[in-house]
């Protein structure tokens, strides 16, 4: 599973990356990994250039975030058309969808009134062969296309929308991919150890336990430097996942505490 | 200019990229502008592929993020080293500062004692023809190394460490290249008038003052959607920047004040 994320405004830096962290994690969490996150401004070449990349490849799932609204500078669509050398065409169900949310914004007397201009139209412009997905808090519809074996989803990058569509209509996908694995995590923080002292540490550990993965994370806290040591793994059964986490974390733990160290659990 | 951020943490949504967030708002402060972020886990054969894409592509600038520590899965070196079929070897003035830093922190009564353990010594293995960038504020140094026009520049993880080295060290070769470039920008929130209305409107203000960059970002606050428009610009002549934004502001607020919105200024 890659992400591809799109806009301007993540490649100056006026936002950080959150609609990435909250996908990587929601994927995670139903027994799929994210491998790659590539992101692009609003640039058809780009955005095209990143697809073929990723679809090379050759992952179940390509999620992109961003251009799908009614502005000039909205490309992903055309991005994903270039990139699977698809026309774009007027999809009569994505239209219907965007119809239907403006005038209701009309019934709301959020807008005056409703006109079916190009830029309105544009939304509703899918590469071949694609299906809009129903966007039940916006306006533009999500996306989806496959290609050999690939499954395209984009979704807008208004967060409130590309969380509603993800887990309306793209999460079953992916639990029908992924199955019923499912992923356990812990963390703790240490103080007291250093990271390079740890390192064999975790390395034994984990040479001891090989379904737990172990990270350490250097953090500053006050100006005085501790890790946070994060244990994860993804099973198929649920139990088994918390056992393993939860044998390495004991095991770990004493073998710090043996150390001098201190150690406090961490809310995930 | 390209950033390749390195870390598990980042592929399972553990924590945001900030750090490509920071390095992206400050590089476009100092007048060079990032053109991808690529994100891969901590496994040699992704961080090799990620960087020969990017020096693919020919970037001034690789900046790297993450990976440089003591820990078994701090990859980043060994990747660069494959990417430019490059051996590591011990570098001595590498060795010297991260021998130094832990004196320092045994002197200081943060550590007992210090030992050359190998987790150490690899923090000082760099790719042939490299060289370490000093830390102020960490064990790990960063490391410099060119290829083809590119230079390729490793800095770790810990934001606190990214941020004091990049400071230090890279800010100066970055304006080097960028010469005297400002970046200017202001942004606006704007009630009342929905993004599908606006987008022509952008389309001809942007038309009439081509220096200025205009994008809209959709949100939603107490449920109710609003648009802020940021304006950008980048000129050697930093009044002139500064007045390419503000004339367009001006223009394109008065025409959305016609249109019966609201506006109000957003700080940076």
């Amino acid at each position: 599973m890659e992400l591809v994320c799109i806009g301007n405004e993540l490649l100056i830096g006026k936002i950080a990356n959150t609609n990435a962290q909250w996908l990587a994690k929601r994927i995670m969490s139903l027994g799929l990994q994210v491998t790659r996150i590539t992101v692009v401004g609003d640039n058809v070449q780009e955005i095209a250039a990143a697809l073929r990349e990723s679809l090379r490849r050759g992952p179940t799932f390509i999620i992109t975030t961003g251009g799908l609204g009614p502005t000039f500078d909205d490309k992903t669509l055309e991005g994903v058309a270039a990139a699977l050398n698809l026309d774009l065409d007027e999809d009569k169900e994505a239209l219907k969808m965007i119809v239907e949310r403006y005038k209701r914004y009309v019934a709301e007397g959020r807008m005056e009134k409703f006109e079916l201009t190009p830029h309105r139209l544009k939304m509703a412009r899918l590469p071949k062969g694609a299906r809009p997905i129903y966007n039940p808090v916006g306006t533009a519809p999500g996306v989806l296309v496959e290609d050999e074996g690939t499954r395209l989803i984009m979704l807008p990058g208004v967060p409130q929308e590309m969380k509603a569509i993800f887990d309306e209509s793209v999460a079953p996908l992916v639990r029908g991919v992924a199955g019923d694995l499912t992923f356990y995590e812990a963390s703790i923080e240490v103080r007291g150890v250093p990271e390079s002292e740890l390192a064999p540490v975790i390395e034994n550990v984990m040479h001891d336990n090989p379904y737990t993965y172990i990270k350490s994370h250097p953090k500053v806290s006050e100006q005085t430097p501790y890790l946070e040591l994060h244990l994860s793994t993804t099973s198929k059964d649920a139990n088994l996942a918390r056992q393993s986490v939860t044998k390495t974390l004991a095991q770990i733990s004493e073998i710090i505490q043996n150390k001098g160290g201190k150690i406090r659990p961490v809310e995930a």
